[in-house]
């Protein structure tokens, strides 16, 4: 069975949409997603780095994120044909062990606890295909990377690129439906 | 360079020595190590299996266990000539996770932290080696499992033994010295 890796945040979880909503309403802006698009937030005001980064360090901003559109449905089916791994960059911000372990449970009781991966550098993942939204994480990742879309990436080139999960299911699935 | 990934409890931090103190103590018992050899001490005092286990839920219980003898100076050895990840079983205990992420800090601060890895099925590790007290953790991995004595494994054979971290110097880099 080939095993397929998941990164959580802006593939699983909408980090983006709630994070541009807490920071327009924290400071009095108005930025939309299209504006932000191409670049993280931190970039597009970067005097204010520090102040946009703190949100990930308050664990309630995790735990209560939105779950992406299809992503329970198609790693529920995915899981029937493939292993299912979930792989997230967790060690940059300790504080959310447990908020995205709770998180995880919630939304995704069908997947083991067993098959959770918290670490940092992502060469360490043992998989087939790595589901991610941040290109860095394929350098040195021995199978092959899928990029999902994110407005951060919308400009990066040269990965195989998946725009929602429906295009998942159909990479992995092809025609195949529930 | 080679990759080595090195699991923590038992073969980075003195687990079993604080259990056994500790429920000893608890329960009025005068349990030896040498009386423990060859399984867990839940399978050894079954009756009490869920006391056991539940110290393993206290995060103070991992915070400040014993560092296992030689693991600093030889890891730190180790690491200019190999790759070092952590890859500890934390999925089962989700208490433990700030735990054992201050635990390394604290007593392997010349590691990444990037480089700590917070799973449950180490299937998932992409390593060359990797060092473990719990045989399990070898079914599946793709690299060479290297059992690291401990008194619960020592009936175990099959597998490449180190009983100290000078067996891991030793065999990683020979004659060599610090």
């Amino acid at each position: 069975m080939k095993r397929i890796a998941i990164d959580m945040d802006e593939v699983m979880a909408n980090t983006f949409k709630k994070h541009l909503e807490l920071y327009n309403k924290d400071f009095g802006e108005t930025l939309t997603p299209e504006q932000v698009v191409g670049r993280k937030l931190r970039d597009y005001h970067p005097h204010r780095h520090q102040e946009i980064q703190a949100y990930f360090d308050n664990p309630d901003f995790l735990r209560d994120l939105e779950v992406i559109e299809g992503s329970q449905e198609v790693i529920r089916e995915l899981s029937e044909s493939f292993e299912i791994f979930i792989a997230t960059a967790a060690m940059e911000i300790p504080k959310s062990f447990t908020a995205k372990y709770e998180w995880l449970q919630e939304h995704f009781p069908f997947l083991n606890e067993m098959n959770y991966v918290f670490c940092g550098n992502k060469s360490i993942i043992h998989a087939d295909y790595l589901i991610d939204d941040s290109t860095r994480h394929f350098k040195g990742f021995q199978g092959q990377g899928i990029l999902f879309t994110a407005p951060h990436n919308i400009h990066e080139t040269g990965y195989t690129r998946v725009d929602t999960w429906w295009d998942v299911r159909q990479l992995f699935l092809g025609g195949k439906s529930s």
